[in-house]
């Protein structure tokens, strides 16, 4: 059998999982791709931590001289995720004319370009499947799968913490923070949540997807982004009453030439398949002007899943060959396409607003929402016993500066506590 | 630009969307193939059809050598279906060193080695992702994404005339002679609608799924099958009693090394992806022991979709490059896996029996259940005013012989009318 030899950097859960699989899979492996994939290489920080699992000592480095110098070394596999010094390790890696494969979803969404520019001039190959919702087929899908597609939206379930403690919160009406410390308790959550419940996680996965899906470069900073720590019992009791789940989607939507980039708490009709993905798992629902709607679901972390990913691309790359002397990655600049400003975003939207019990508050709010073009669609209000009483609204379709500037207004009105929450809508 | 030029075989409703795909996302395609294709050829059998689109007439040609002995056509795309002659051109195709993208089910269920093997001998590239499930990409998922991964059960709705039909009974309670009237005048169901609803279709589909997902040959003959004729109303209310819905699943499962086929309705739990799959909508639900559990879900025919898969196809085909010498399609007898006889397959199941209102009965039936090992876990008997009484018994984990000789004898106690339907259980 002709062997492969590969390079680890890092040995966190991805690294384990990778080494995992392709011990346990062997056979799966070694048919599937004509090679012995053998890991010869592993780097890491400290050689005598103790990361419950038996691999050879000298496998073992902390010098990443070891592994660029070695040509017997074809690819680079980097689960070590961050910025530094992985963006150096990898580029450093291309001009060794190693390939690359990699899962760090934050290096891609801020210098993807960088990465696949360094990987065409070298001729080498660029995977990074395991980037993006960890075993579903995301990149692939988009890839090769809808060439022939001229692609107007996708929706994205694209983080498993925060979709865990959403359904969690929609099932048992529990209210965020109680939601929160069980998905910490559970491991679902880190013990500093703020990169997942921030929602900057799904904000690097929907820029990686948005630029390979419209062909185009897009930058984090282009995705307008909220986290879902405001969401509460009382939003997700009257989201059910209306028909819909509260979802964190990653949102981006091709609309006359102009790409808008969102991520946020969205209200989603129960019965679109997107309401169903429920716990950790993640799900990308597609629009295409051939494929019509296309949804991916799957575990979008853990140890094996994103490793399932990461051996995928591997395996890919023997495939085709390691000694290829041109290849060339697929492009995502192929068009230039304008990022709309959020103030232009149309949207639906709920408002859960606390208001004095007095005559004509609502009379006073719909007139502040009609003066900037905002108009109704439905509207709840129950006696409490509380002297502020809540309401509930939904508007019609407006865009967001409209109901930004409105909401300024009503946030002054005497009779109106406060608008306590802004949840937009989606009709998928 | 460069320019592949391209031949089609039959211009149907695939072949129209091939047709408008190339033209509508001219584009598109060009920018992420690198070349413009265009489709030199295009046989029919009758010249003269309307078809409704617009088509210079210099293309269309009756005479297959016109296209077998034009050495500028370097792909020829097959979507004419049936065995004969599609068969026979494609392998034609293939010894002239063109390259073939086929949509054919029926022939890749059937020949899909004999295909293969050639293809291999003569180093041309076979692409068939539209034969399954038509724009979700499925074939290419299982062959290149999930290639890290020993697939052990893939569960799909492959046919969406079917789910069509099931879904309206389930939504509406219609009955199934009514839903499949529905059906036909709505167009997802074809004046003979056999092929469907007797799982001819969903098993074709189902071979192809399971010679890729296992890596071994499957006929269509080792796959047990079933239509949806025999599901009533009341199986659909005691379904939604038990906490299920009835879909017709295709069902492929490897068991110590023995692989298990089958295609029949099914009971799937309402909390599960697959029981959200409504309307003529496809899916395939599959567990890998590194990915866990993956569901693709989308359009499993018509013109568009279907056209998304075998463009996706011929890009494919061109990015690799139409002139390399010898290229090898991935191969799907890399194991040998014994097909388990259906006597051994072991399921809980649904029966719904007629017996008459008379003392003793449930005894009778639980005894000549026991005697074959069945045991239950629910049973249902509500007085009605008929003479006959429905009784729905929910059993245990069982073999198929074994249900089957216990409702033998059951059919013949003297207080049973009629076993009047079996459904199988899944929990996936």
């Amino acid at each position: 059998m002709k062997k492969v030899e590969i390079a680890l950097l890092g040995l966190g859960n991805v690294g384990k999982g990778v080494w995992n699989i392709l011990k346990e899979n062997k056979d799966e492996i070694r048919k599937r791709s004509g090679y012995d994939i053998e890991i010869a290489k592993i780097l890491v920080r400290d050689k005598n931590k103790n990361r419950g699992i038996e691999i050879p000592e000298e496998l073992i480095t902390t010098d990443y001289n070891e592994i660029i110098n070695d040509e017997s070394i074809k690819i680079v596999v980097e689960v070590m995720g961050g910025i530094d010094p992985a963006r150096d390790y990898i580029l450093q890696a291309m001009n060794n004319k190693k390939h690359v494969v990699t899962a760090n979803k934050m290096l891609l969404a801020t210098y993807g370009d960088e990465l696949g520019e360094a990987a065409d001039n070298k001729g080498v190959m660029l995977y990074y499947e395991a980037s993006v919702a960890g075993g579903i087929p995301i990149i692939q899908t988009i890839n090769e799968s809808l060439t022939a597609n001229k692609i107007e939206q996708v929706y994205g379930i694209l983080n498993g913490t925060t979709n865990y403690i959403l359904s969690n919160m929609d099932n048992v009406g529990m209210d965020f923070s109680d939601a929160l410390k069980e998905a910490q308790e559970k491991g679902y959550a880190e013990a500093d949540p703020t990169s997942d419940i921030e929602s900057f996680d799904a904000a690097y996965k929907l820029a990686i997807i948005a630029s390979l899906a419209f062909g185009t470069k897009v930058k984090i900073d282009d995705v307008y982004r909220e986290g879902i720590t405001k969401i509460t019992a009382t939003d997700i009791k009257y989201a059910k009453e209306f028909g819909y789940v509260i979802k964190l989607l990653g949102i981006v939507k091709e609309i006359e030439g102009k790409l808008e980039l969102r991520v946020h708490p969205t209200f989603v009709s129960r019965k679109h398949p997107l309401a169903n993905v429920n716990d950790a798992f993640n799900a990308i629902f597609i629009k295409g002007n051939a494929v019509g709607e296309l949804m991916l679901y799957g575990r979008g972390a853990g140890e094996l899943p994103t490793g399932s990913a990461v051996v995928a691309d591997i395996i890919s790359i023997v495939r085709k060959g390691t000694d290829i002397e041109d290849y060339t990655t697929v492009k995502n600049n192929l068009w230039h396409k304008e990022i709309k400003s959020f103030d232009e975003v149309e949207c639906k939207y709920y408002l859960r607003i606390l208001v004095k019990d007095k005559p004509g508050v609502l009379g006073e709010i719909t007139t502040a929402l009609g003066r900037h073009d905002v108009s109704l669609r439905s509207v709840i209000q129950r006696g409490e016993e509380a002297e502020d009483v809540k309401l509930i609204l939904i508007t019609h379709k407006t865009r967001e500066e409209n109901i930004q500037s409105a909401l300024k207004e009503i946030n002054q009105l005497e009779t109106v506590s406060s608008v306590e929450n802004l949840i937009r809508i989606e009709n998928l």
